[in-house]
């Protein structure tokens, strides 16, 4: 059955790659509530294409925000293993002015690249999925496993809603192996396997001063709600790149030196890196390599800021507030809601006497580890082989999907991130994925269905 | 003809009002270009007024910018001193998102006050102006004195083409002396006569780093931009209040010891100061009072600030960018152009190796001073006591009003600022004139063209 899948993948890359198109010309923006109707649309495209595929059972189900899209094929039987592929149908805001070079919800190829937000995160990578899972149902024997989908509409705003959807959900949602395709590689020729992602917890600091703007002319006389901004956000890193909260990385866990060995095996070079972000030199703690610092060390960062006057031209002003976004990727074992603490806290002790301060907690979520032996992981290995053509290399990956960590400790299952990115421009202007990495993609995630059937079988006869 | 002058303001008073209400609603913001229509508008309600009032010559003007709005009276005689009466139509950016507890533009009267963008800077002082001579001209034996009216639209942008303008028409501006009513006193019950303004330097500092913004996934390898711009801020001031740029205070006047008590005998409190200004305490050089830090000391402000993402909800972004307008006020004898490179230069060493910035120069205007033993200002003071009922303080103003440094320099003619200003808002939102004062002030410039004309006859008589 595998042979007659990858053959109707290759048949059908033409549809697929048009239907790729139709989803991310639905701008489906969670974060924004005038995009809430275009969640909802995208939410159909979803459930049109389950029916399509042949899924038994396809819902669109409520949750506190956004819905779940949710479709159920359990043809393959109570002895074969059954995989949760979970993904997400919304997208980080995109607008023109950010610094696209064309609309970013009008999708379009060019040199190997299809171009439009989600493109990569995560329309592209949930479609090969889907259009895998399609094609192994329209072989004559089907699938070796049975399928459940869930995916998500607000992964882009921290998942605020699954945790409860998957905790009310449990049985419906119980499965051998979760698989979520939703992490990158560098490039199409080097297949890169994350069996580790970072926490998060996003933060809004809110700086007050004077009840409204004043002139600048009455300026030196109180403290500068701008200024006293700064002056808090330099507090909170050391001089050599340590974040300065009390406390922050009590719970680091230390690697243990082979792992920190095999990580660095394939270290991102500084002069790759410099190139790949146009940065005129490096940053972060002098102790850490790169790839450490994006993988197994905790950070803070500004996300944005905003105070007073912006516009084009002067105006003189001393604001009345100013305001930044402020957020954490954690590492293992830090919990989330005890790193807001620590930044709280401190921030309150570093705040100038001269104005108000106040932290926000907007989302937050845990960081998540599956361990690199464990037989999913190794059925992952041995599908990028052959739908990939090479071994992948491992890592701990810095970015963040929030349910990962959930899945793990609600449902007890092994999540697998068969990651199937190659692009540029995740969150930020002109994203774009490899459309090779799309085609490979499906036949990756074929060839690992069919992996995680043997595997099962070899385990169910061994035991 | 004085008291004919007064009784037609008295008369007349409530179309006065509803005069300056149709130029308030005039939207009349010189630093956005989508405003230009409006700015054209607001000029030739000047002219209409003007050629309603019996001027002989009136004129909108070209500049290199907005035009000049010129009106010429010479019925009083080549022996009676001539007035050159300075004064702006364009007003500051507002919108009802920075705060206002109703449309800026759409002015209305609730308890004493006028609301609206421009009541009192200028529009509500300028009509004071206009219907001042009005009165004057409407009487039987008309003004003792010869006007011109010079009303620019370029006053909140840093006045960037009025010097070459009094500099290409020093004949036709020629006067025996010079009027500005755009300052302010603290309230109608405390009339205040400004005898020195600071100057003013506008910037705005670009910070860039990665060539986009990049997922905060990779934070911590490459200097946050947002950061690295509050370091940046931080580096500006001494953690006293100093400015912290090298050579910043070579060339600030140190006050006579009797000027500087002068100042201080109507000295703000503490208390009241942060009454009014809703701060929780004050800030700045502990070595000078707040009447000092705001007359006599140079400041550096942050005007505005924005990085990055700061919307509704998260976005997980590293920022390319991040830029701050940075605004200082000058005074005797700081020049203008030097303080701009001090700044300049001191960035450039301070900014950290991985980011580049820059800092632009937007527009700029000098520091200015009368004699407070100058007749005129003399006749400033009488008039006070007549039209006000009270003789004004004096004291040093925080604010800028570019022109005066050029008036003094070019035409060589002494300034005297007739402020008439009692209100709040000014920049901010929730503009609002004292409608007292607005009467007051009528009076009160009526009896200063009398005062000017006896004065002058005075000094004639006498040479």
């Amino acid at each position: 059955m595998m042979n007659d899948a990858l053959q109707y993948a290759q048949q059908h890359q033409a549809r697929f790659q048009a239907q790729l198109h139709e989803l991310i010309r639905i701008p489906s923006i969670s974060t924004l509530s005038q995009h809430n109707e275009d969640m909802r649309r995208a939410a159909e495209w979803l459930v049109a294409d389950l029916l399509h595929s042949g899924f038994e059972r396809v819902e669109v189900m409520p949750t506190g925000g956004h819905p779940v899209v949710y479709g159920e094929w359990l043809g393959a039987g109570m002895d074969a293993p059954t995989v949760l592929i979970y993904g997400h149908y919304d997208v980080q805001p995109a607008a023109l002015e950010d610094g696209w070079s064309s609309a970013p919800f009008e999708p379009f190829i060019k040199e190997d690249y299809i171009y439009g937000r989600g493109a990569v995160d995560n329309k592209g990578q949930i479609v090969a999925q889907l259009k895998a899972v399609e094609a192994l149902l329209a072989s004559p024997n089907k699938a070796p496993v049975n399928f459940k989908f869930l995916i998500e509409g607000e992964e882009e705003i921290s998942s605020v809603h699954l945790a409860q959807f998957v905790r009310d959900h449990a049985a419906m949602l119980q499965a051998d192996v979760c698989v979520i395709s939703d992490t990158g590689m560098r490039d199409v020729e080097t297949p890169q396997l994350c069996y580790s992602l970072r926490g998060l917890v996003y933060m809004e600091l809110h700086v007050y001063g004077p009840s409204d703007d004043l002139h600048s002319g009455t300026g030196h006389t109180i403290h500068n709600p701008a200024q006293a901004l700064a002056e808090i956000i330099v507090k909170l890193h050391e001089p050599d790149g340590r974040i300065a909260a009390p406390g922050f990385y009590d719970d680091v866990q230390t690697l243990d030196p082979a792992e920190r060995a095999l990580l660095n095996e394939d270290a991102l070079t500084e002069a790759y890196w410099l190139e790949q972000t146009g940065a005129p030199m490096t940053w972060g703690e002098p102790e850490f390599t790169l790839v450490e610092r994006m993988g197994i060390r905790p950070t803070l960062e500004v996300n944005g800021m905003v105070s007073g006057f912006y516009g084009e031209g002067s105006k003189t002003v001393i604001p009345a507030k100013a305001m930044a976004k402020l957020s954490c990727r954690l590492v293992a074992n830090q919990k989330a809601e005890r790193v807001y603490q620590q930044v709280r806290d401190y921030i309150i002790q570093i705040t100038p006497p001269g104005v108000r301060s106040e932290l926000k907690l907007l989302s937050s979520g845990e960081a998540a580890y599956t361990d690199p032996q464990h037989p999913s992981i190794q059925a992952a290995i041995a599908a990028y082989e052959k739908g990939w053509g090479k071994k992948p290399t491992l890592y701990r990956g810095g970015g963040t999907i929030p349910i990962v960590a959930d899945i793990q400790q609600i449902l007890g299952l092994p999540v697998v991130l068969l990651g199937l990115g190659v692009g540029d421009g995740v969150h930020g202007p002109d994203e774009r994925y490899h459309l090779e990495a799309f085609r490979r993609g499906i036949d990756t995630a074929i060839y690992f269905y069919d992996e995680i059937a043997h595997s099962h079988q070899h385990t169910a006869n061994g035991a």
